[in-house]
């Protein structure tokens, strides 16, 4: 067994990375914020400051990931304290993918704001606020260990392919109505798969709650992914 | 100091981690050709064997994992072992997300035979060519620990961008060309996109390996990554 100094010792280091995870999923959800308004208002100076934290978060995910090896290197924990430290090495690695997506919808932004009319928008926006609101949930659950929480997250996740699916269609439609919209629009289309993909790394980090909590992992009714892979939205007559 | 025993034990545990992703590699690298395969020849059972194929490469990594945490748990490594357990652990989530991609392709492969015409495969071939190539290379520095080749795939990057870039052109062309290309098109627009990110995730992997071998990150000489994000080919007048 180990004794009180090793457990006192890895609850302060746990602290600490939690915190750190917790600070960083701040600064993420901001991001999405800043991305989707910077888009939305054409604000290339908005667009640029969020590319350019992806600096910090980069090097935040490497500082929780150095903390989290040298935790488990230090106070060789087990169990249900040997899941805490992978499970926070695996959410900092989905929130740094988070940002890189938000940072990949400010240039976007930027180069869109070059070809006029950005339609759809408010929907991007409807989008991303569902979408950091899973992302604020999940990580609750996580500083919570509320596995609940987590599992909510978790099912919710088809109303962000849902409402996905139905941006991919009508930007498709957009671009058959007139050419002119076809650059615009195959932009947004990847800025609305980059708000799923976020959607699938707050399932992820869902994941990783339930796996720190109990162990186990998701298994029934899991929701399903995003199918627009799947659409022949106008098949050829 | 960890006794010879320890040494041992931890050897053999490793061996059999690296010989896991390695068939793992193998297996993802597969699904890579027959995305592409299935793709280009509409072939339906082949997209379906590759969708298939995802469930057994998360168990393996899910396998990988248990080991990599069991090891780390049992036979506490430090400096260059701790980092040999955390660069597997690491290596088989890129693995995944590549098979992962690779299934989204055989999706959208499904999804373009209904479609018709499907323009500009030829050279989603080739980029897939070149993106198992570097999976290929990454996965033998890592077997070989050959901190060399990691940095020589990781320098190639730019190619995988520069062949995606000029994909993503021509596919806007063709879609202007004729609205009833749209659909193909967009689902190619991802296709040619799913492989850009194959390439970034064997560009994580030369990160792994580098990181397992000096205990040091590529700082100097980034590659540039994908910038079709920021291309505007044909602003409104």
């Amino acid at each position: 067994m180990p004794d009180d100094h090793t457990v006192a010792g890895f609850s302060a280091d746990m602290r600490a990375i939690r915190s750190q995870v917790a600070e960083m999923g701040a600064l993420v959800e901001m991001q999405i914020a800043n991305a989707v308004t910077a888009l939305s208002d054409y604000d290339p100076q908005l667009a640029e400051s969020v590319i350019a934290l992806d600096l910090k978060v980069d090097l935040m995910q490497r500082e929780v990931e150095q903390k989290v090896i040298e935790t488990i290197a230090r106070r060789q924990p087990f169990a249900t304290d040997l899941r805490a430290t992978i499970s926070a090495f695996r959410i900092a690695s989905d929130l740094e993918r988070i940002g890189d997506l938000a940072g990949n919808i400010c240039n976007r932004a930027l180069a869109l704001d070059q070809v006029g009319p950005r339609l759809l928008l408010p929907r991007i926006a409807q989008l991303s606020t569902l979408v950091r609101d899973q992302l604020k949930r999940v990580l609750a659950s996580y500083i919570e260990a509320d596995a609940g929480g987590a599992a909510e997250v978790w099912q919710r996740d088809v109303e962000v392919d849902a409402m996905h699916k139905s941006l991919f269609l009508d930007l498709l439609t957009s671009m058959m109505e007139d050419p002119r919209n076809i650059t615009s629009c195959a932009h947004l289309l990847f800025c609305s798969k980059n708000m799923e993909r976020m959607g699938d790394h707050a399932t992820n980090i869902a994941e990783s709650v339930r796996y720190m909590i109990t162990g186990d992992r998701f298994t029934d009714d899991r929701p399903k992914g995003d199918d627009t892979s799947l659409m022949v939205p106008f098949p050829r007559s």
